[in-house]
């Protein structure tokens, strides 16, 4: 019955697959299949729901400041990592300089490119490349992440944005060690390939307070009451608001198509949906969210009994 | 023993006090005692608990947008509403009018100034203000709440800036009615004379539902989730984004010294402490929260049994 | 011979009309013919020319702006007006409010919307709006002007925007007596209706180091030099930068379709084009100058022999 | 005679050093004598005055914009450099990003940081380094001319800003080449050792069309045309506008403390004062162009007889 509600929810969402596009400002993006469309859902007891083209592999992209932001405040602390990022929506784009312009000022939050780059520049003297993609795999139960060459190096090839974005933020003194590792090893992060499934692994030891369903605690509680929290206000892009208003879960998208959510002390959700919205997010997957949200109510302001 | 723990919240944020400084732009505001403090709890089981001054009325200021935001949802709906205003936290000051200035612009949401006159304009034509001064009471359950005169007239008389917005506003479609009376009644409405009990009775309103004590619904589901969400993102400046992180409890605060704060499904809260850091939140009151927040488990996304 | 060269001017700029549209966001500038064309030149030795649609009348709009500076000038001095309204090309739009947002901000200069209002704000409580006209008429040598009441209350009509940059200007002390009076004034002002002729009067006073044809000083002559100072850098809004460097001639343009130009030491030009380009310059008009001064070497900086 | 009022000029100049302060952004600028002070004019019947310290060497900085977009306009071609880079003054600092910010937006003129590191790439590709220094030692008929190599490095040790710039330029497609290349040649120029009286030199070549002190033609009519506008309306920083109402005569400024001025058709100005005011301009400079225009009448439209 729930796996008919997931189906249900799949279904909603197709058709709005078609008002949408694949990303193509990084090139071999636009190599996606628009039509795909996939959704999972791990629950905290266990259970494990599947639709759709869950198994395809895609590049994680913007989802990977997730990761970055939860191991930074690990291993640099919360102190360290919000003297130098903000904690605010910035109501602008995700690769906006606008506010970056003033003589103080400073990313606004990890989710926008400036906050996730100096993020990355924080946590790249102290964890390397591979033992990030070590944790991501943990976190999302995933053996299968790997680097995606191709994307990494097709990213690569059109940087120059991101690289602007990098020395901006070194005239600042945010950059934390070597301006040209911090932003490699932001892009290897967007360059992870994970499936549906690994998004709703994720999802899920988010739910479950950091704790993976070994048993074994993974990240603080701390740690993922902050993820949660800055995903909800700041992760879906300059769209975050309307999103916490109709669905009200946290969640964060990447321009590769992924989505993911968090019903805090539930389930994780991780949906592949390519085809996005002006603002790149996946249409698809927030039409599914939307519906899932008012079916099993799962706004974090839905009534309670 | 709640009691205690309530007089050690205010204890704990008393000597924040001399950090801040009283709202000076409003002449009227500037009269306020810095050192008023006081904070009102109304639980959902009909239990109340306050400590300081907490009878002390004082002007309601932008509180009054979370009372305007859910009386437009209720009399012109979710649509009307929100294809003139924004859900989006905008990461400006709350008299910005940079994103004002696109020739598409709206107001990106309903707790800055330019958000809360596009609806004070929505709501006047079809709800006089004296409809909307009873509305107030009864959310709020305090007949005592009126209109304070002197802060009206001290508001108008140095109105200039609100009135520039709300020109704007008009030039660009976004005023519905008459201009000069949409401004009125805003700052009518931010006139109201309130207390932490009257705040901490609307608090409980929306932590419960939409019902009033008594049991009688006054506010939609529908509305009222709208309302804690928008307060959440939105809700105390260009700080709320950091208040989200490190208090996570819905809350609207105003220059007056004001602070709402709902925990869902459990209660409801008001502050007095017209000492007010340099975005415009009650200094004390920021701190107060954080501590009940932290010793409580009130954050959204807090541990979860 | 130098008639022959005014026609052939006439005729180079003729075409450019098509591309051009007449201004509408005041419905009455609207209702002009966007195929009119004319061209007057006075000359310093008494010499007068003119080509096509020169006696027409229609709304001298922001070409006012150099009149009201000027009497300004006389009347408060240069240094109450440069302490409150800047002399800096502002590269935004004539209506922007982006540079008004800081907390010390002032108008860029004279020649947008919010320096012209403030101007306005300085002259009207010591002349008269009868009096304004009365100058105006002497300094165009044109007794045939009048205030067009049309065009004045269609621009009261939709004048919102304007509106909310007086206000605007009052919340930040920029207004010097009763914002709704100098914003009447700065209409009015906008709404005299002039001819090409007109301008080419005007344009020969300023030439002339503020002398009148009959050898009558009307303006000093530090009032000339800053006036068509102000007229290169800013006249022509924010194609200014251009302008100066393919013509080099200071010039005002309106969006009533005039166009006035100084060429120093020599002749006033007149040019009435309604046709206007995206930045709200007459279209033929910019070619028609653009012409003559590489036919004449009108250009401030065309080879000295 | 001449003499004597120059020697004037420079006292009336020199009390207002200790109103500055010499560039401390790049290291090695900070080592500047803020006392030091030099005037020299080279006129166009071959006369040339002195005063001060114009034999000392200073680094070029912003004044290399000058000499860079001659070069473009002669070897790229008028179109070529106007279609990526405007005209206008822009109203925002100099190495503001600001304006970039847009999709379509490219530099606002050649003389602010953006659009002179989009001129290095142009030219970059067709004229070497070395290239460019003979050209600037025929242009400042000085042979002394070198790299200052300890301002190289020292400026590249902290160019992440315009580094930033650069990649910003390239992720918009204004930059022709090598980001790196066309950078390394910007701080290059910018790192060019001159005197007061190769300012002088320069500014003599600008006001006698092109043509050099032995009658050889070095720039073409157009082009010092087209310098000479854009030094008037964008050669003084954000205090361009008010520099062209109170001097007008165009000019260019360098942080390096060097002050270039066209009296044209008449003279070159050279000047050396490291001691900047807010904008960065020469603050005695300012001064000293301010006390000649005013007593030469040097002004571009000072009274004609």
């Amino acid at each position: 019955m729930f796996q008919d509600l997931i189906n249900e929810a799949l279904e909603t969402g197709r058709p709005y697959i078609k008002e949408g596009e694949v990303a193509t400002y990084i090139p071999e993006l636009g190599r996606a299949d628009k039509n795909k469309l996939g959704i999972s859902i791990f629950c905290r007891d266990g259970s494990r729901f599947s639709c759709g083209d869950t198994k395809d592999r895609f590049s994680i992209q913007s989802i990977s400041k997730v990761i970055s932001l939860a191991v930074a405040l690990e291993v640099c602390g919360f102190d360290m990592v919000f003297e130098n990022v903000g904690m605010e929506p910035s109501g602008d784009a995700f690769n906006s300089l606008i506010k970056l312009e003033g003589s103080n000022s400073h990313p606004y939050n990890p989710m926008i490119n400036s906050g996730a780059i100096a993020v990355a520049s924080f946590i790249e003297p102290k964890v390397s490349f591979e033992e990030m993609l070590e944790l991501a795999r943990c976190f999302c139960q995933d053996d299968g992440i790997v680097l995606d060459e191709k994307v990494y190096r097709s990213e690569m090839s059109t940087v120059a944005r991101n690289r602007a974005i990098a020395y901006l933020l070194e005239s600042k003194g945010v950059i934390n060690g070597n301006v040209e590792e911090a932003l490699d090893f932001y892009v290897k992060m967007c360059s992870l390939s994970v499936t549906a499934e690994s998004l709703a692994g994720l999802g899920l030891l988010l739910a479950n307070d950091g704790v993976d369903p070994s048993g074994k605690r993974l990240l603080n509680s701390d740690t993922v009451r902050v993820v949660k929290t800055i995903m909800l206000t700041c992760g879906m892009y300059d769209g975050s608001g309307e999103f916490a208003v109709r669905v009200g879960i946290p969640s964060k998208s990447g321009v590769g198509g992924g989505l993911l959510s968090v019903v805090d002390g539930k389930m994780g959700i991780g949906i592949y949906g390519p085809s996005l919205d002006a603002k790149g997010n996946s249409i698809a997957g927030r039409k599914i969210l939307q519906f899932l949200s008012s079916q099993m109510k799962l706004h974090i302001f839905a009534k309670k009994d």
